[in-house]
């Protein structure tokens, strides 16, 4: 008897998650002899332990195809960790159960390493409760500290707005800093390793191309030093662009943005590492500022993704059906450079056990000698990440044509759960 | 004999000024015959007055062609702002030796109110000191607060940047709302007006879009009301979606963001209402929530630029050369609405005196009655102005391939000038 997919996303959504939902979903389609449905997970993990799966068959095929170009997360997804399989147990039991209801033989578990984990777990017990589940995991995460994959889908296209954003806001700086502000702070994200940051190095292209420093989380603030290069950027060039990492940390492993500032309140103002270092500069050097949060804005801005990373997205969700069709269980497809220039790659295998807990940090040659740039090493590696544009189609009104599912859920079949 | 154009960039630089220039620049080269060469001041009025002349005849076609899709200003740009024709009188003359020295024949002053006022007082003051020149004012301003001119270049791709922007980052948590962010606040540029803000307000096509509450300057922040709307949200759609303009004052007339925080170098932090809104639902709602301040991004984000903005901008730039060409003086290129939908529009003329030193507020029908969204007519008014997508290319690397020009300057005639 066919059996059915379960998908579920897992953790901060991406510009790009959904065009896996995508490759899975299409992939499946096209496999309706093997394959039964693919059932999505409402909001992740959560929607799978009280038995709220959506019925993906119930949505337009245009609607599918149309995540593709759609950022955020259409099921929903959650930040939910299972712990062992000792301390999470009625959980792991639970999901099991749901799975058996349902007849899915396969659980595809869209996330970090947390959730690769997770599915690694899943496919350890579900034999042992008389249930066998095909468990694959499916890379996503903005950090891009996944390992053995080459890269995560849904970096790139964090990276491409990064490059784009701080090269654009450098030129409007650049034409005003005679007179006006002097220094610009953009704030991105990569709270353990700087791989976004990196990615702003990309928009200097040329000695003295902005951003002229980067702060990253691998590298403890030095105030004097970063003072210094500030300066040196103001009267070498008029102005200076500083990308800053939220997980900038001090000498001591304090964070940058955790300065114990009180808002009007009087509550612990939260966030902000941009606000601290520019008014740093202000306090030290005089020089007026601007800065900018994107926050959420990098991570959901489908409208300036990587080519690149789109079809790395789709090919991951892709693959995870074929390796489901080939009988693999405890295993996440990965992405495997093949060469950097021309930009070459495929879609290999990685078993869940190398997978789960361990992060990829940024190795230290590819940050500058001085701490506050990228090396052409870097540059090699993080430019094919960025390259092509995917623009989603746009309506008459001028905005994008983001799909919105229907979510039909399954008829329920156990008694409820409390998560 | 053929007289030479002055070009001056004024004040904030937009996504489209340098499409102005762009006009500016090819019309004139199109008028070989009765035209001589574009000067632009390098840095604005400033460096008119330091005769700093940049001659835009160095500079390659293709990269004439390139500004009509770079962002910041390619020229240069400040805010300086001559005072009256009596207190002033020392950089008025100086102008006009300037204009002199150079055989410059039009003065064409890209910028916003004050601008227009500059150009309006130096044609009157010309002919007086023995050189007349015909001064045309272009539009240019991101706060869309010119009289007369049913737009100003430079706001429909700030809308649009801003509409695309929320829609987009409101995705993401919705995708994520049931168990983690809550309320997202994205604040946005306009200090005295809120034509920016209103613009996120196009992103609510459907009731019950996001975003859910906008903060217009025009409405006194009343906390309480606020505070129930965003309940209300989060009770109906599981998460709220904000857009909060930097010019929002409370009942007192102070503004949200100057909340007297103190940064951990005891220094006054200034800028970002954003963070005390979100320190303000956290505090009293309890929401976990997420903030962006985009500052700069919004300003320069030419990569998602509206074309019908672009074309706005292209067509004043091309009309001030026109206007020149027909003798006018005094005068200023405006956009004249012809119709909604279908949107057309056609470019006209008003007289500098009318434009000088008025601010177009946002009409109060525009805003809902309760103050925290837009109204049919603002839509109807806003749309077509973020209508239409015009793409910079993009390098095999990625990143858009914006120009860089050689800004080349005219041999000194005059005697330093002290600014």
């Amino acid at each position: 008897m066919k059996q059915n997919i379960l998908y579920a996303q897992s953790g901060g959504v991406t510009p790009v998650i959904n065009a896996t939902a995508c490759g899975v979903i299409e992939t499946a389609r096209e496999n309706r002899a093997k394959i039964g449905k693919v059932y999505a997970a409402k909001d992740g993990i959560i929607g799978a332990l009280r038995e709220e799966l959506i019925d993906t068959s119930k949505e337009r095929k245009a609607d599918i195809a149309g995540l593709k170009h759609t950022p955020g997360g259409a099921f929903g997804s959650c930040r939910f960790k299972l712990k062992s399989l000792e301390e999470s147990a009625r959980e792991y039991e639970r999901l099991v159960e749901v799975l058996k209801a349902h007849n899915i033989g396969y659980f595809f578990y869209n996330g970090g390493g947390d959730s690769a984990d997770t599915a690694y777990k899943v496919s350890q017990i579900s034999d042992k409760l008389g249930y066998p589940v095909q468990c694959i995991g499916v890379p996503k995460t903005i950090d891009n500290d996944l390992p053995i994959t080459d890269c995560c889908p849904g970096f790139g296209s964090v990276a491409k707005y990064v490059a784009v954003s701080i090269m654009e806001a450098s030129l409007d700086v650049a034409s005003m800093a005679s007179s006006s502000t002097k220094v610009f702070v953009l704030e991105v994200m990569g709270r353990h390793a700087g791989w976004i940051a990196a990615a702003g190095g990309l928009a200097c292209r040329e000695k003295g191309d902005p951003p002229h420093v980067i702060l990253f989380p691998e590298i403890p603030f030095k105030q004097r030093e970063f003072l210094k290069k500030v300066k040196e950027a103001v009267e070498t060039h008029g102005y200076c662009s500083i990308v800053v990492s939220e997980g900038v940390r001090d000498a001591r492993g304090k964070f940058l943005a955790d300065q114990g500032t009180k808002d009007a309140f009087g509550h612990a103002q939260l966030g902000g590492v941009a606000p601290v270092v520019a008014g740093l500069v202000k306090a030290k050097l005089g020089y007026k500022y601007h800065w900018a949060v994107s926050d959420y804005l990098q991570r959901s801005a489908r409208h300036v993704a990587s080519e690149t990373d789109v079809d790395h997205a789709y090919s991951v969700g892709k693959a995870a059906v074929e390796l489901a069709l080939a009988g693999k269980n405890g295993v996440m497809p990965v992405i495997k450079r093949l060469s950097d220039d021309p930009y070459k790659w495929t879609v290999d295998e990685a078993p869940l056990s190398r997978v789960a807990n361990r992060e990829k940090m940024m190795p230290r040659r590819y940050i500058t000698k001085d701490g506050f740039g990228i090396t052409p090493s870097a540059r090699r590696y993080l430019e094919p990440l960025i390259r092509g544009e995917a623009y989603p189609p746009y309506g008459k009104d001028g905005l994008p044509q983001y799909v919105q599912l229907k979510k039909v859920l399954v008829d329920k079949k156990l008694p409820a759960f409390k998560v």
